[in-house]
């Protein structure tokens, strides 16, 4: 039995072959993908050549400590590739993120790329998306119309996001509802509603966007599933 | 003949009526709405009494000015009415709002709504929307994806709006890009794939939330047509 650190290790150092020289690519944020930075970062102390664009301040970060180049979004046309991981995966590779709050650049960014490969243990991979509570963005400004808006045409209970006892502010200062849907068996249709009331600027609903999963197991292996 | 001036003029006025006594109301942005705020200052004066919550910080300081009172939409369940004006208005009712700047948060008071009247001059009646430039606001992260994805899209051109010579922000810190569509034949339709882009905020088409349309002519006339 492998802990979950070194799943997400292992995942990350499967990940980073997908990288070739001169690529420039995105990266995501999170527990996962940290360890691909981290392995990144090896490699380009190696010779590795790669320009990325980030999808958080905090991925900016350590590619800053780990003497990693990145670029504006907006010098960019498009992007080779983009790696992420996702807080769960159904089995027609629609995802849910942003548990770590970065879900409207991470959409931005890996909209931009050609392909989206996602990285997540076992635990991450679904039926039906759902149990983990879906994070939307919204507009500060008459958040609590939307939160009402949620609740009563789903039915279910909404929680806006607080860290360290105060309301969490996204990169770009908007707030996030973590919405307890339980069951999503159309994220697709969800994705459409949710965007269509105003004060909501994204869903951490990412359908048809993903191309590869990649799962780290506990017993060690790693299993890959083209969308 | 009457100026475009009168003629916002007595739509102010006219629209003023609608506004009870103890009503809790949405007040939009704009120059025919001008006028409605400056009547509204008057009627306030003689002792009518209402409450406003509104729609930019522009309407926000003019209220203040005439000493009318306005409060956040966060502490509103409903409100009765809102009343605003508009760039274009088809056949059905759907409008292109924007040209202002305040689509973000006119979208999101007037939604809040039970009942949505606007006010425009005959000019801004059209059989189909699409000659006023849309309004769509952007996260100013990856902007340009935004505008390539529009134009390649529909093969238009869109163009960031400035503002004295300065790229202009919103009121809620994103940017517009005034895209020119021509003509707009499903403002439905558009509303909700221009949503599914990553990084669009919002459109200046309102489908589905007028309820009213109170049109002022240059022959002094003013016709009201019910949706």
């Amino acid at each position: 039995m492998f802990t979950q650190d070194e799943i997400k290790q292992q995942l990350g150092i499967y990940a980073a072959d997908f990288i070739k020289n001169d690529m420039l690519i995105g990266l995501g944020t999170g527990t996962t993908v940290y360890y691909l930075l981290k392995e990144l970062g090896k490699r380009k102390q190696q010779g590795l050549n790669f320009t990325a664009v980030c999808t958080s301040l905090q991925t900016q970060n350590i590619l800053k400590e780990e003497g990693m180049n990145f670029i504006s979004l907006d010098y960019v046309d498009r992007l080779q590739l983009a790696i992420d991981g996702a807080d769960e995966v159904d089995e027609n590779g629609s995802l849910i993120k942003g548990g770590g709050g970065a879900l409207l650049q991470e959409k931005i960014v890996e909209a931009a790329a050609d392909e989206l490969i996602i990285i997540v243990d076992e635990k991450k991979n679904v039926k039906t998306l759902g149990a983990f509570p879906l994070p939307v963005e919204v507009i500060t400004f008459g958040w609590k119309q939307v939160k009402q808006k949620i609740e009563s045409a789903y039915n279910i209970k909404t929680r806006l996001r607080e860290k360290d006892g105060k309301v969490y502010l996204t990169d770009h200062q908007h707030y996030i509802l973590d919405c307890f849907f339980n069951t999503i068996p159309d994220p697709g249709q969800l994705n459409n509603d949710l965007h269509l009331m105003p004060g909501v600027v994204e869903t951490g609903l990412f359908v048809d966007m993903a191309n590869k999963i990649i799962t780290g197991h506990s017993d060690g292996s790693i299993t890959v599933r083209d969308i």
